[in-house]
C-alpha cells in the first residue's frame, strides 16, 4: 500500500520449490502435515499476506499429498490475487467447519490413527485449541512449526539476502538523520515519530519499533518511547526497526547529546562501559563463521564483558534471527549450540544497562559468510557524540 | 508514539476492578487460572501494551490468589512504566523457564491434578504447546479465554463508547474527504495511502486496513489495495478502519466515480441493488435492541437481500463486533443465538457482489442502546456518486 519504490520480487518458481522442500521435510520428520497460519511462514511459502483474524486462513502441506490454501469465501478472490504461487483453494462458507475443512487436506486413515500435525508458531490458540478439539482428528499431536521450517528459513538466499542489505542500508540512513538533528527539547515520542516518517520515505512498509530511550530509560533495553524530554548531558539508546520488502531491520546505536556544551560530554564512566561494549560488539561479530554455535557468538560477548566487571549489566542474549520476521530463529543465546551456517542471518547486540542510570546497546545485522561476517550496516559504531 | 492530539485514558482503578471482575469470572467457570497474552486481553485488563514476541509475557489471573504478571527481565522496566495497575512482577531470565514460572501462579496441587486453563486466542501457539508440554501442569486441559472475557469485554463502558464514537468520527470525515477528492487515474494503492495519512491525521494511532476495490475488485470483499488504475464509470468500495485511543473505526462506503461525465452514471442495475442493500442495512440497523438475537439481526439483512434474489451474493455475515480488537465478540452470523444487550459494540455491514463485474457494501458501527441502536457513523448511505 505505499508508493515508494517498488522492492524486487522473488521469482514465482522459487515459492514453489519451498513449498515442495517443506512437503519433503514434513516426511523427513515422520510429520503428517504442516499447518501454515497467516503471517511470516505463509509469506515464505506462497507469497500471500492476509491479515490474522478469526476466521481461519491456513495453508495444509501434507507428505506426500498435494497442499491446498483454506480460506474463508469472501476471501477467495483476495487470495488468488495474493498468491505467488499455484495452490488449490478450499472456501469456506461463514457457518462451515474450516478445521474439518484443513483437516480433510491430509491422509484421513491416519488422522484418525493418531497424526503428527506442525502448526505455525504464531497461530492463535483459539485456532489450534479447534484443531486439537476436532472430532476429524483424535489423538493428533501437535508441535510447532518452527522445529521443521527452521531449516529452510533460517538460510536466507541471495534474493533474502539482497532485501536485508537493503533494509539495513535504510534504517543506516535513518539513525544518521536522527543523530545530526535536534534532539534537545523534544520528547523521545517526538523522535520515534520521525523515525517512522523517515523509516517510510525510505522505503520501508512498516516501522515496527523505535525505541528512544533517553537518560535512565536508556537503561530500559525495550523502553517503549515516551513524553521523557531528552535533555543535554545525557545518553540516547536508539533502536528502530521495520520491513522492507517484506524483510526486517533493527539497528541500535548509542548517541551522547551534549546540546553543544562541550561540558556536557559523556563521563569518564560512560566512555568506558562504552568502549567495554563496542569491543565486545565487535569480537562477538568477528567471531561470526560457518560452524561455530550460536551460544558461542553470546560467550565471546559475554565473556568481555563479564571480564570488565560489567557481566550483570548485560541482561540479554546477544542476537536473534531476522528475516520475514524481526525476531526469528537463530537466536545467540546460551544453551543454543545450532552451528551457524552459511546464509543465516541475524543481530549482534550486547547492551551494558546501569538501572536508573544509563546503559549503552551497539547492534548490527550480520549475515553468516562463507568465511566469517558480512555485517549489513555500516552506521560507526563508535559513541555518537552530537551537540542534538 | 504519535504527536497527535491525546486520548482520554481509562481511570486507572477500573482496570484493578476488571482484573478482579476475571478473577471472580474463572471462579464461576470453575477454571483454575486464566493465563493472558500480549494483546488485547493485556490491554483491558492492565493498559499494559507490549509487542507479541517469542519471550513470553503473560498475566496470570488465577481463581483465589494474586494475579502476576510474568516478563523477560530486560522488559521488565517497561512493563512497570507500562502498567496501569498494580501487578506483582514475575521476571525470567534469558534461559529460565517463563512457563513453570507462569503456572507457579496457580495453585500446585491443583496442577498436578489436572487444571482448567484459560488460554487468550490470540497466544501464539508456540506459547500454547509449552504450556500443555510443561511437566508442572499434567493433564492440564486449556480453553479459549475468550469465552470468559468475553462478559467483561463485549459490554462497552462509557469511556469505550466515547473512544468508538471519536474513532467512527475521525473514520466518517476521512470518507468524506477520499470521496470529495480525485480518484480517476489513481491506483487503489495510492488512495490506501491517503487513507492511511488521513486517519493518522485525524488522531489515529494506526491503520489497520484500507480497502479500495474499484471495479470488478469492489466484488472481492476482502480485497487488496492493487496497482489497478480508478477509471470513469465504476464504483469504490471504501472499507477503512484503523484505532484511535486503543479502539477501533472500521466503515465501509461505496462510491460510483464518473470522472465529470454524467453518461458515466450507475447503470440502473448497480442503482437497484444498491438500493436493496440500503435498505437491508437500515433494516438490520434498526432491528437492534436488547434481547434480540445476533444471528437474527443478520437473518434481517439476508431475507431482505434474498427476498430481491441476491441471496447468493451476500456471501459473509453481517458484523462483527469492535473494541480493543478490529474483530471481537459478539458476530451477527447465523447460529449466534447470543441476545444483544445495552452496551454491545458492532458492524452493521451486509453487501452484495456480482464476482468479475462489481459489488458494493455499507457498514456502520452500532452499539446497541437501552432501546434502539445507536449508530456511531454519520456519513451519509445513499450511493455517492462523485467526480473523482
Amino acid at each position: 500500500m505505499t508508493d515508494g519504490p517498488t522492492h524486487p520480487t522473488l521469482p514465482v518458481a522459487r515459492y514453489g520449490s519451498r513449498i515442495e522442500a517443506a512437503s519433503t521435510l514434513a516426511c523427513r520428520h515422520a510429520l503428517d502435515g504442516l499447518l501454515v497460519g497467516v503471517g511470516s511462514d505463509l509469506r515464505y511459502l506462497t507469497g500471500y499476506e492476509a491479515m490474522p483474524l478469526e476466521r481461519l486462513t491456513m495453508l495444509v502441506v501434507p507428505c506426500g499429498r498435494p497442499p491446498a490454501l483454506v480460506v474463508p469465501r469472501l476471501e477467495a478472490p483476495a487470495a488468488r490475487a495474493g498468491l505467488r504461487t499455484h495452490v488449490e483453494l478450499a472456501a469456506w462458507d461463514e457457518t462451515g467447519d474450516p478445521y474439518g475443512l484443513a483437516l480433510d487436506v491430509l491422509d484421513r486413515e491416519r488422522l484418525v490413527a493418531g497424526a503428527r500435525l506442525a502448526v505455525s508458531d504464531q497461530l492463535w490458540a483459539a485456532h489450534l485449541l479447534r484443531l486439537q478439539a476436532h472430532p476429524a482428528a483424535p489423538g493428533a499431536r501437535f508441535e510447532p512449526l518452527s522445529r521443521v521450517l527452521r531449516e529452510l528459513r533460517m538460510i536466507k538466499d541471495d534474493h533474502e539476502i539482497g532485501l536485508l542489505r537493503r533494509a539495513a542500508g535504510a534504517a543506516d540512513r535513518v539513525v544518521a538523520a536522527i543523530a545530526a538533528g535536534r534532539l534537545v527539547g523534544r520528547t523521545e515520542a517526538h523522535v520515534a515519530t520521525e523515525v517512522r516518517e523517515r523509516l517510510i520515505a525510505e522505503g520501508h512498509e512498516t516501522m515496527s519499533f523505535a525505541i528512544v530511550g533517553s537518560g535512565p530509560n536508556s537503561a530500559s533495553p525495550h523502553h517503549e518511547a515516551s513524553d521523557r524530554v531528552i535533555r543535554a548531558g545525557e545518553p540516547i539508546v536508539l533502536d528502530i526497526g521495520g520491513t522492507l520488502g517484506g524483510y526486517g531491520s533493527d539497528i541500535t546505536r548509542t548517541l551522547w547529546v551534549t546540546g553543544g556544551d562541550p561540558a556536557q560530554g559523556p563521563d569518564e564512566r560512560f566512555r568506558v562501559l562504552y568502549a567495554v561494549l563496542q569491543g565486545a560488539q565487535e569480537a562477538a561479530t568477528l567471531a561470526v563463521r560457518p560452524g561455530v554455535a550460536c551460544e558461542e557468538i553470546d560467550a565471546v560477548a559475554r565473556r568481555r564483558i563479564e571480564a570488565e566487571g560489567y557481566g550483570e549489566r548485560f541482561i540479554h542474549r546477544t542476537g536473534h534471527g531476522i528475516g520475514l520476521d524481526g525476531h526469528e530463529e537463530p537466536y545467540l543465546v546460551a544453551g543454543n549450540a545450532e552451528p551457524l551456517a552459511e546464509g543465516m542471518a541475524f543481530s549482534v547486540e550486547p547492551g551494558i544497562y546501569i538501572e536508573g542510570e544509563y546503559g549503552a546497546r551497539i547492534e548490527d545485522i550480520v549475515v553468516c559468510g562463507p568465511a566469517g561476517p558480512i555485517v549489513l550496516n555500516e552506521a560507526p559504531r563508535e559513541l555518537s557524540v552530537v551537540d542534538g
